[in-house]
């Protein structure tokens, strides 16, 4: 008989070893590969932070300038991708864009080795934002962008592939700590699906097309860009609590605060709000941020809910231009190395993940002839 | 702390609940809601059985007559879908092709809201072979073939795109028979990962996006192919068994064989099997049914393994003309009905699926500043 287990969705239940990360351990912490999540965003930039999870080591300075190279080397699109891309209307949903980028470059540069996995894994990293601001730029302006700029870091180079033009220290600071925090999360949804997928030892390409798809569901990526749509509909902190207290009174679900895991707070969000709060100076803001602060003022006083890591980022992107459309695929340009890490985890050490169910359907019954049936 | 699970890839672990299928409950019985598979593929067709997972009754003769009316006015394509078929090489992995049609046309007609979930799943179950067919034919053959056939069979309509002519009433019957076994099975992997993404609430095509890298997976869906490479080699049942002898002696993989859940036999074996003869005798076949015939009895024999469902499906589809490389494809175009009625029964009492995992890494570590690191 299989055992049943007592959370739904596997809550609790350990599903694998993992040497990635640790989510929760003291309550509120985050580390990568054993380095906490403040440090690394405080000291690192992103490139350093996916060498480390997906090489196993922070890199020195030669090494991260040479990876930094090598990225940008592997930034160009096929033709054929272009032009799949290009077919693509504006309305569609982003995730499901990058999701057909993903799974067409699979087609044109497939992985038939494990051996190239890290190879393959590399060219997502420097592809996924021109593939996402390819579309972007060609739908919306209808133009066809260079995808190859000079900018030597993955999120500068998004902006200034989706701005025109080259963007700022801070811009480009903010940008290294953001894609620093979303990178890896442990067994989150969108992972466990790249794992699922994985212990089919199937390619990297479907375990990445795969868990895209997870992200995109709205109870795992899509919180930043809900929390975007609520916050830019406050005019003041007044309204904003005005406003809320009435969707808390109205049980509505509000984005961007709790998590599965954190019980106290969520470690990520006092990193990307002070970074928020130099984006609104540098801008002027005088509404989106303290809009926010309020916010999360009022989910802590009347339901002790913390900001999760989300939240924040919201105002944050905002501040540099992104549009709201374009947050969840930013998680995936980021997360992409944690999965491709749990990939290379899970294929070094792998059992095809097949649980059992518990049967709540009909009896053993018999076929009525179709003539018979009602 | 994180409940310690005993067996490796949640084996024999309750991951959630289904009233679509049993799997083995005595040892070796496969039911889709509560019928028995040989009276199924014994009595019914393919699109009966598609309908009784889907929308949980089996059809009167009115209804399967206009479901399968409306799934043949579902099979077209939309240019942009095959602008991107198109563009998709000869050499590329069929389940890549399968993985990108399929989401590229949930940027073409996305799934807005689960209302939709039986529609959006109908036309899927209707274009599938039209996607796998038009792409094939195309980088094979140079031709862009109709996919909107008079048949009104899937299985039927696939050979019909693939060969050109009306198949056989024999091979019309075949693939019933083929793609109701093939319709569902529990918490398989690739089952197991559309439900993962369906637990974040993600749309129907990204959960079928996810599945379908899943099956690719030589340890999921590429059985039959490779028991094909093995079989093809062989001239006789005397060389068949001299060439298994030496690989069983070599310890090497032979695939076909075992099953992770049956233990004694898979009940789908003596169905297709029993199929496969008739085709062997209906083409004049003398040496690829001996040979697969010797091959069962040597598993059995030497190893006590019985042949599962995968391993008499390679001839049989052998013997209707179908590539090899086409035969995991014809297994996406029936899994897809258990693939999507599992998504249903997860959106319909949901909780994320977001287990833990056992941290096996690096302590707690500081970063050592990139001028001093070694």
């Amino acid at each position: 008989m299989a055992k049943q287990l007592s959370g739904a969705g596997l809550r609790g239940q350990v599903a694998g070893k993992t040497a990635l990360s640790t989510v929760g351990q003291t309550g509120s912490g985050l580390t990568y590969r054993g380095y906490d999540i403040k440090e690394l965003a405080n000291k690192c930039q992103f490139e350093e932070v996916a060498y480390l999870i997906l090489k196993g080591k922070l890199p020195n300075q030669q090494e991260l300038d040479s990876y930094k190279a090598k990225l940008q080397t592997l930034r160009g699109l096929p033709q054929e991708l272009k032009d799949v891309l290009e077919r693509i209307p504006k309305d569609a949903h982003p995730m499901d864009v990058l999701r057909t980028g993903c799974s067409m470059l699979g087609n044109l540069e497939t992985e038939t080795s494990f051996e190239q996995q890290q190879e393959v894994t590399d060219r997502m990293l420097a592809c996924f934002p021109s593939i996402i601001c390819y579309w972007y730029r060609y739908s919306h302006d209808g133009v066809r962008i260079d995808v190859e700029t000079d900018n030597d870091s993955i999120g500068s180079h998004f902006l200034q592939m989706l701005h025109g033009n080259k963007p700022s220290e801070l811009h480009e600071q903010v940008m290294h700590v953001s894609l620093i925090l979303y990178a890896e999360h442990e067994f989150n949804a969108s992972t466990f699906t790249a794992r699922v997928c994985a212990s089919t030892l199937s390619d990297m390409h479907s375990c990445v097309t795969g868990a895209i798809g997870s992200l995109r569901g709205p109870l795992h990526g899509g919180a930043n860009e809900a929390a975007m749509d609520m916050i830019e509909k406050f005019n003041s902190p007044d309204h904003a609590e005005e406003e809320m207290m009435g969707m808390l009174a109205r049980k509505e679900k509000i984005m961007g605060f709790g998590h599965a895991i954190y019980s106290e707070s969520d470690p990520r969000n006092e990193i990307i709000k002070q970074w928020s709060e130099k984006l609104a100076k540098d801008v002027g803001d005088e509404v989106l941020y303290p809009v926010s602060v309020r916010c999360e003022e009022v989910m802590w006083r009347e339901k002790k809910l913390f900001c999760n890591a989300d939240f924040f980022h919201a105002s944050a992107y905002n501040f540099m231009g992104i549009p709201t459309k374009l947050f969840t695929p930013i998680f995936v340009m980021s997360r992409l190395t944690g999965w491709a890490a749990h990939v290379m985890e899970q294929r070094a050490d792998n059992r095809i993940i097949r649980p059992s169910a518990e049967y709540t359907g009909e009896d053993l019954r018999t076929v009525t002839p179709i003539a018979e049936r009602g």
